[in-house]
């Protein structure tokens, strides 16, 4: 594989279940029941800031950014969304679109650190998934 | 004042210095001295998440977080730009653009909720909003 060529971070496959690509991104559920938690990763080689994107490549991210945000809530009914490219671990560029709930175990703090992944219930998520596959694709 | 009409929240009134207004934005700088810490609000009534903005206006933020994380990378030299709208305590949209060291007191856990803030020394802080302002609107 040339080196410029894209890949998952082996950190983010790991804590990831890949649900699709968007033209720019790849759409990602973070293993952790406690929050609905995605990420979106550009498939751009190199790049761990926003501003390593050209502007076209950070406008269809913003653009892609709406639409799961936009399925995340109507599927969760969440109260806030949280949107963050933080990057301090990993340095691939990701940024996480959470849906916060008043009642969630980290509110209303951020939850980097707050507790430990809980594993999914293997047909919840699955149900969640399919649920946002559609949102995401089809609406 | 008619109820449409926009007005920084009080809080981030309190927490921070504006530093001046970009087509859509009011660009802020945190009083925390511990972070060269950024707030970018979109001068539009009644938004708490970025999906609240109409596409236009979702298009001129992301230009605008580019155009502040160049500045404020260029001016600290920092090793990783975080960039957030997170918004649990304060409803109003606000985006947070911050320059982290692998030095800071944070690192490399996000920056909330670590440290009370630190209180500016008034020649730094307006040293920095200087070289920030030539950077934002001048470059």
């Amino acid at each position: 594989m040339s080196p410029s060529e894209w890949s998952l971070s082996s950190r983010l496959e790991q804590d990831t279940i890949s649900i699709g690509d968007l033209p720019l991104s790849r759409v990602l559920v973070i293993k952790d029941a406690h929050y609905p938690w995605l990420l979106l990763v550009p498939r751009r080689p190199d790049v761990s800031e926003i501003i390593d994107l050209d502007e076209v490549a950070q406008a269809q991210l913003m653009t892609e950014i709406a639409r799961v945000s936009r399925a995340l809530k109507e599927v969760t009914k969440c109260d806030k969304l949280n949107v963050a490219a933080l990057g301090n671990l990993v340095p691939q560029l990701h940024i996480h679109i959470i849906a916060r709930r008043s009642s969630d175990v980290a509110w209303p703090r951020p939850v980097w650190g707050v507790m430990p992944p809980l594993a999914h219930d293997p047909e919840e998520v699955q149900q969640f998934i399919n649920l946002l596959r559609r949102k995401i694709w089809l609406s």
